[in-house]
């Protein structure tokens, strides 16, 4: 890729204010798009156009940095971060149903807005590049849709700095929790744009009961679905395969997710090869963490079957665990050790899961860094791809829609 | 731990210069011991001392920083690192054997110049918090013993800095590779501490003949041993314990690591448990990277047992991968996310494996934050230990025996 492909373009471009300094303007002197040759780009009505800088557009100077598209965080928890709050001494058991309960016991006492909190996370994702991002929001008979609100509001607060969707998610169970399908209905009415869902047979102890009601609310309202999957082997398969029987009878391929699917890590070919060949046909993503700690999904035979890949960074530093700084280029990095990604092809995989991979799997439109994509970029200081994905420099500059949304590191309010 | 124990001290204290303001002395005022109350630290003779500030002695304000001792970084490679040479495009094999040939090779194009590179790297440690580093440093019938003679540089003119403890370490095989053996004679006479070797099995094919002779020149010569073992299941545990016995049969308790170990990974208890209640007998350490993407030694059982465990960054942006950035606190994050630690309780543990878990695995003297310990200390923004190790934060200042080495994250050059 080099500077001759910023001049091959063509075709409209939906522009909504070309060539002047408002907002959504910019010239984006001397970077490297992905690595390749010294390029500029320009950004017209929020969208990469093509040709020289027009007088008063505001211009940037890349310094050569490597130029990305915006990161796709494509699986957290805003709602639920303790970013800010004094440290929160974790002494929760094992089991993931011990998390689960802790949190909803802790979250009477502890200061977790959901508003503030979605609001401070958010910020600090768009500080290190991400400029889409997927969030679960917890849905209970506890918390009601106060989650949903909050990030909901904290959505409309950050329009133009990041994207963010909704997923409302039944944290503590479906039908175990009676009154969470009614409460999750009305979060898809507030605004949530997806239907979650939660371990079918571990947590909710009835597996075609939680799909069936997942798919149901997702056909009533037309609607995606993204379900956290953690069982690991056969059970996980079993879930996995009515996710998929569902996808397909409702032809909602390329609307389903599932997170984590730990089970796809299970070392039994006989089991994973056909499971693999059924999700690529229903065309269902799959969001991997990358996690250090569980098996994980087999990500080079995923894309090679054409399974779309993204990641995530789960919780922030919440009840659930100390970890995370939402960096998805840390998380690029994290999905290079788990998999032992070395050579410099392999690193370009990894920052495709947390780039094009998030893209695709979130549907998201005009993502990329050709003409007509929209104005979503990051700048950094690396001299390949394999070293911005190794070595995670800091101090990204952040653009979103043709605004710097974060400068050397450091969100800028607007 | 509080201020009170910093007042209930006593006994003999080595001092070489005391209360003057010669290097070595240092009031550290206003530090948490490992998250403790607020207390202040004094350094007299490059030792951890007691009471008040005396006259003339330089005062360094903590600010309420967390006090550590200085990380210790129990294996990695400073004569071949390609920090600050221009980006290495990783186009290696997948095999260990791959990995070795191709470094081999690409030695003799590169301009990887030990001493140069082994300070970048060791200066590097140093801005992150550690200060001591123990390093295998190549020996081959290709680079012969250059490798040793540029670190033992490094060592000296870094000595006021980091101490630097040097395994002579057969990366292209013993037995394998005719001369080999003369060339580590040399490497020990020249001041290499310790006796290095790697995969008894798997690379030199002998396990029997490379086992007898690491161990015949640790005995000739009284030095420990410190193996790489990467051998997996059946095969690594048979070369571990070919290894043990030669601890227990030359009396050499207490004098050998094990690296990487990954064959303590496998899932049958009945090969493992024997294992680790042989190492805690020969009072063998192991050594981990807490690799995402292999088997790993089994950390808690190991400890519940007796046996000490270490870790290291391995290599550091080399010919074999990317990663690395020579952080150990971020080592101790990895070893969090790799064991699945979140209780606060668990990241201690954690922070255990990169400082105290060093210093006994390596032998140090005087280890510690305790009056009598040398006074290696870093200092690190944070209201917890496991904010410490979960977040890493960066910008600390690092002592070595009374000096300030480091200052916000930036090593200073003696």
């Amino acid at each position: 890729m080099g500077a001759k492909f910023w001049l091959d373009c063509g075709g409209a471009m939906p522009l909504k204010s070309q060539y002047s300094s408002d907002p959504g303007n910019l010239f984006v002197r001397d970077v490297r798009p992905l690595g390749g040759d010294p390029t500029d780009i320009l950004i017209a009505g929020e969208r990469i156009a093509c040709g020289p800088a027009p007088a008063g557009v505001p211009v940037l100077d890349g310094g050569g940095r490597i130029v990305l598209p915006g990161l796709v965080e494509a699986h957290t928890h805003l709602d639920k971060s303790l970013l800010g709050l004094p440290w929160y001494r974790n002494e929760v058991g094992p089991r993931l149903i011990d998390k689960i309960e802790n949190e909803r016991t802790v979250r009477r006492t502890l200061p977790i807005d959901p508003r503030q909190q979605s609001e401070r996370q958010a910020l600090l994702s768009v500080s290190h590049g991400s400029t889409f991002i997927r969030s679960h929001v917890d849905v209970d008979t506890e918390c009601g849709v106060a989650g949903i609100e909050g990030v909901l509001a904290t959505r409309e607060a950050l329009a133009d700095v990041v994207d963010i969707d909704l997923v409302a998610f039944p944290q503590s169970g479906l039908l175990v929790r009676p009154g969470t399908v009614g409460l999750l209905e009305r979060a898809l009415r507030l605004g949530a744009e997806t239907v979650g869902g939660l371990d079918p047979c571990a947590i909710d102890r009835d597996p075609k009961g939680h799909v069936d009601v997942v798919f149901g609310l997702a056909d009533k309202f037309g609607r995606g679905v993204d379900i956290h999957l953690h069982e690991p082997g056969e059970m996980g398969a079993f879930s996995m395969e009515l996710i998929i029987e569902r996808t397909l009878a409702l032809g909602m391929q390329g609307k389903v997710m599932i997170s984590h699917a730990f089970c796809l890590g299970m070392p039994d070919a006989s089991v994973v090869d056909p499971l693999i060949a059924a999700l690529a046909e229903a065309r269902i993503s799959i969001m991997t963490t990358a996690s250090a700690s569980r098996t994980v999904p087999p990500l080079k035979r995923l894309v090679q079957a054409g399974v779309v890949v993204c990641a995530g960074s789960d919780g922030i530093r919440d009840t659930w665990g100390p970890y995370g700084n939402a960096d998805m280029l840390e998380r690029a990095m994290f999905v290079g050790q788990r998999y032992n990604l070395r050579r410099d092809d392999e690193l370009a995989l990894a920052l495709d899961v947390v780039t094009t991979g998030g893209a695709r799997a979130l549907g998201l439109e005009g993502y990329g860094l050709t003409p007509g994509c929209g104005g979503d970029l990051v700048l950094v200081e690396a001299e390949t791809i394999a070293e911005a994905v190794a070595q995670r420099p800091g101090r990204r500059t952040v653009i979103k829609r043709g605004r710097v949304v974060a400068r050397d590191g450091v969100a800028e309010r607007r």
